[in-house]
């Protein structure tokens, strides 16, 4: 790959039940940042406690062979982003995440930085959520208002991250997952979603897209019945 | 009750469990109208098919023997919340109701209309969350951009309504309800929650607070621990 390609790493959840904070896609991080790059910037906005955020991705990077620089810890964030080699942004509050991206002003640099100057981009949950066209399909609970729903945009549709199957069993009157994505796609402004569960993640490497990981993605496309997709799957027709 | 009384009945969920529409709550809602009201009107921006959700209000209050008048029926909304004996909002998704809400003109409109000439409200899920202090904890997707996130104000606290506990069973790893609660209680600016289960109502009469029906509340205030609050329970503390 050279400098100049879209290289996204787009993970649902940075923990799989019964496994280590990112041990079920450190392969595919491995994988995909290969060994050309030395150091990867965090940025652990989407969690309070920053520094200890921060010590975790620290030493998950670590045992895989990158050092990590905390955006937090830098002097000036635009400077940060700037001079990263690889970004990884971890899940946490999608709002949260956003509104303080938008607070420092490293949205657009971001974007630059990764669909102009090819610097990797990995994202877990909330992480993922913000590299997509918006937020408006977060999971989360909207704890701070952000200036705008308006996310990176370094693809050109949404993801669900968390993905969860409707639960037959279960007595509980809020709306599933589908229902909820249902309700996007009934508003006239909206995008195509692809729901990633836990365990899936999604490999851009230019224009071409691919699912990875051990679990499907269901794909919702407005007016259409959603389709299931297994991991290998190549999906590159989302990001025309 | 005098006019002038504020008078709220603030639902957690329209249905319960192998229950129909407002069934298992429509004893209070008759109790809480009473005999003075006759028509009621029904505000269904939180559902795209209005029509449909009309009818199946209108069912519902008719057979308690109370006429319904649907805002999107009505000539002019400001008008109608003007001339409403009382008025009954709701649930379907927060975020498309409270940006209707506010695209209608008619937030501050019926904050008057309740606090000053003491017209009943009554709220289900979605119209419960724009009944209180702000939007932050619903539980549903940001499907579109309100102006705010700041609700009709008729009480000064939050509330999360379809609450549920933690299911230790589960090996999904998506934040539990309590968590998504201490996250918003995380930030600066934030507000007491109370989280109503399924089945659980806030009566609200003057500066009277009274939880009703068949499940308990969990209080969260910033700082303390959650508690529990059984049905009858008084929570007047947290109007002032
Ligand atoms: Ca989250
Ligand atoms: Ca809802």
């Amino acid at each position: 790959t050279t400098m100049g390609t879209r290289r996204l790493l787009l993970i649902s959840n940075s923990t799989l039940h019964g496994s280590g904070y990112l041990e079920h896609c450190q392969d595919n991080i491995k994988s995909f940042l290969g060994s050309d790059v030395n150091r990867v910037l965090f940025i652990p906005y989407a969690l309070t406690d920053r520094d200890g955020y921060a010590a975790i991705a620290r030493k998950k990077f670590e045992s895989l062979g990158y050092k990590v620089d905390s955006i937090h810890e830098q002097p000036n964030a635009v400077d940060a982003v700037n001079n990263a080699q690889a970004i990884f942004v971890g899940g946490g509050n999608t709002f949260r995440l956003l509104k303080t991206l938008y607070d420092q002003q490293i949205v657009s640099v971001i974007k630059k930085r990764v669909l102009e100057d090819g610097v990797p981009y990995i994202g877990s949950s909330a992480g993922t959520n913000v590299a997509t066209k918006t937020i408006n399909t977060t999971n989360d609970m909207p704890i701070v208002y952000p200036p705008t729903f308006d996310a990176i945009g370094l693809v050109p549709f949404n993801i669900n991250p968390h993905y969860i199957d409707a639960d037959a069993n279960s007595k509980h009157m809020g709306e599933t997952r589908e229902k909820r994505i249902q309700e996007f796609h009934e508003e006239e402004i909206c995008s195509t979603v692809l729901a990633l569960r836990e365990g899936c993640m999604l490999l851009v490497e230019d224009n071409k897209a691919t699912l990875q990981g051990v679990t499907k993605a269901r794909l919702f496309i407005k007016g259409q019945s959603p389709t299931e997709h297994d991991p290998g799957a190549d999906l590159s027709h989302l990001l025309k």
